[in-house]
């Protein structure tokens, strides 16, 4: 029961039936929870994002409406001062879902009810959140790309007020989906030409297990286990069997019968419930030299890959794969990079970054206009916290062999391309419309690329600095 | 752009414009994304959890169907082999967040088809998904409680098919809530009788921060800065200004004149901008002695503050408060318990489970039926990972003066309770039907009484084993 004292109005809404055909519309107020249930295991929940944000946001706009400060140009930008845990390199995760959520920030009368009701902000703030709708530019760091500290990963310019409320949601997005892609990248580096299957979803906030697995995806991995990631972003699923599989039938024999019989052949059996040489050899007689594979997930994985493969050759299985899923990291991954394995699947250590659970990016307002108009840079001078000032460009300089040297990052102009350079910043939205949508694969496909362009130093998995300076070129 | 390609059947549904009253519905397949965008910003999202589920569990299912074993009845239980990161204890989250997510966990017409289209499962796997509704038995520790190593945490009883669906939804909230709970009890153990605010949904996915924000209130946190967690869950929200806002304008005396006026006397001023002793003066000549609150948001907080302090009572502010934010954690509270301070803000360490993010929660089969009904434990054989079959139960055994002592686990059978024992398993859901809810309140009493009766080396921050042991009582 969640504590309605404090938001006793009830304005869900109730879902017009068109699917399934014989449901009917149900009274506004149904639902004694956040959701309306509907029959037929139809239900819906407003979706939008505008209450994703903290609330100082909202008092800092209601002081600058006051104040007449609100409408102020600004530019706000999104950086991350280091890379956590001593990484080479970043990955910008998150893009195309923080352009999904700025598309639903919108403050209905659900959201405002609740703000009145709980006086966060003043009538007139209300006033003006009741027709918010951003308006503003926004360039950013093509998701999948590499990035190094001082980045300038995302641009956000409009007015103080349209920009100031995206803080929150534009952090939450962006940090949470880059620790994902940062370590995923990783990981897929360590395993090679080895296929990655994300399997972390139980390890973390169920939603955020659906962008922990397209974030994995865009870094590489191939598979997911988490089913709405599959739905809502196509990202291919995987998944046979689990131990309690196995430990639901009377004998291992029954349960591997079972799958095999559902399954087909080439489904992969999990075959350390009991013993594995005896899981092994059962897996074969039941299905033949055509079984899939098999997953190790305890044990010393190292030699009992290489037991099992020697097994598997013997009894002639020789193109039964083996997919080993246990507490693996990158390191555990490069570790293994001998033994006779043929994918891996990661949970735990993918969906929490790897160490590095945050990707610690911060929002910060580094320019605006005077009350004349002209545009001036800004910059706190906070102990130990450094910032720089003014609308930020950026290009990853290459030498001529396109092998990536130096992060430049122009002040208040782009700086000059060399020739061998690239440009970084690509428009997400214009004037509020979004204009920077693309298929996910294409973010896969920037990673890729932008990975391979990296000096090779990039690719070393201990701790270190980032594998290319991070260069300024202010005004002159 | 998502990758419509998989999923090129427009399922969501568009809403009844109830509200506003001007709002026409508008066709049900209106949105390229994955929302149906409304006038007005009345926007839509379809809210099954049956998809938050691994690939794995829907074709578990289909082999048991298929060999006739999907109805036995089973006993899963949610338990964590360890207590991560040296804890002394863990802090049960989530148990409330389940029950609605569980109430929500129906396979609609657009899961299925996303199912079929992919050849998850097979036709009557399909169907059988179609009529699902958990229709078992749920217990669980209370949402709050202290749990220790193998400490019985959900126990689901229902057919084999009715609760392996379930896995991964548990445990992703179970797990990500619990992480921290753990950590915001420590925290708000470390701050005594200081307010600790939660801060920290920038630093996390935006999702998981509304459930971030609900778990640290349960672990005493007083506020959070998070809207949402205030609407959804009642959470009292807070907070005034960031560095933006002071650089918004031409001064920070408008900076601050502007936020007075505004927001009152009473506002929080945020005085590390630029000089922290130009500000505090300022702050207090603007707003007098009535100042609520300055806030430090960088440098060294332990002699800052002491300064602060003193500046402060020197203009005659003595009840002006000082709150301190910047990457704190439970140990850098404790180190200023000495210090002037009035009110912790927590952002990335309490989101990210101050260095472990996840719980390392699983959920095992341990006892299921056999042909003839007779329910038989099991447990799996694996290299280092240990299991205990069997149905448990749970008390907490205490002394006299009702410290806990030990954690006791009866298997197959309650134990027996000395006189000033606990039990600690609760129903939460009885023959499908959900018993267990409970205002949020509740869950941070029974944190605040739980964590009370634990023996005194259970708070100390450094790491070291479980507050007390846990100890088994098995059949006899």
């Amino acid at each position: 029961m969640h504590n309605r004292a404090l938001d006793p109005r009830c304005s869900r809404r109730s879902p017009t039936s068109h699917h399934p055909p014989d449901a009917t519309p149900s009274p506004v107020c149904a639902g004694s929870g956040p959701f309306v249930t509907q029959p037929h295991s139809l239900v819906l929940v407003s979706a939008t994002t505008a209450l994703l944000t903290d609330h100082y946001e909202l008092t800092m706009l209601q002081a600058a409406l006051a104040r007449g400060t609100a409408g102020r140009r600004s530019v706000f930008e999104v950086f991350a001062r280091r890379l956590p845990g001593g990484r080479r390199y970043g990955v910008v995760g998150g893009t195309g879902r923080l352009l999904d959520a700025l598309e639903e920030f919108r403050f209905d009368d659900d959201a405002l009810g609740f703000l009145e009701r709980n006086a966060v902000v003043d009538a007139p703030t209300l006033e003006w959140l009741s027709t918010y709708r951003f308006t503003g530019d926004v360039w950013g760091y093509g998701e999948g790309e590499a990035y190094f500290p001082n980045s300038p990963l995302l641009i956000v310019e409009s007015s103080f007020a349209e920009a100031v409320v995206l803080e929150t949601l534009a952090l939450s997005v962006l940090n949470f989906d880059s620790a994902v892609a940062t370590a995923a990248s990783r990981m897929t580096t360590a395993a090679g030409d080895r296929p990655c299957i994300e399997m972390g979803s139980r390890r973390t906030h169920e939603r955020a297990a659906v962008a922990a697995a397209r974030a994995a995806y865009i870094a590489g991995f191939t598979t997911t286990s988490n089913l709405e990631a599959g739905r809502t972003y196509g990202v291919p699923t995987t998944g046979t069997s689990a131990h309690s599989f196995t430990l639901l039938h009377d004998s291992e024999r029954d349960a591997f019968t079972a799958q095999v019989d559902s399954l087909g052949k080439g489904t992969t059996l999990l075959v350390d419930t009991y013993d594995v040489e005896e899981a092994v050899r059962l897996g074969v007689e039941i299905a033949g030299p055509e079984l899939g594979a098999v997953r190790l997930d305890s044990g010393d994985l190292l030699p009992q890959a290489k037991e099992v493969r020697a097994l598997l050759d013997s009894l002639g299985a020789r193109d039964t794969r083996i997919v080993v899923t246990s507490d693996l990291d990158e390191h555990a991954i490069a570790a293994l990079a001998a033994a006779p394995v043929d994918a891996y699947g990661v949970g735990t250590q993918l969906v929490t970054g790897a160490g590095s659970p945050t990707a610690g990016m911060v929002y910060k307002l580094v320019a605006r206009a005077d009350d004349d108009g002209t545009m001036v840079s800004v910059e706190k001078k906070s102990a130990g916290k450094v910032s720089h000032g003014g609308r930020k460009y950026a290009l990853r300089r290459r030498d001529a062999r396109g092998v990536a040297e130096a992060e430049v990052i122009g002040v208040g102009r782009e700086p000059v391309d060399d020739g061998d350079d690239r440009p970084l910043l690509i428009p997400l939205v214009r004037d509020g419309e979004i204009v920077g949508r693309e298929p996910l694969a294409a973010a896969r496909h920037r990673h890729e690329r932008s990975r391979a362009e990296l000096p090779p130093t990039a690719l070393k998995l201990s701790r270190g600095e980032p594998a290319i300076p991070t260069r300024w070129e202010d005004r002159p």
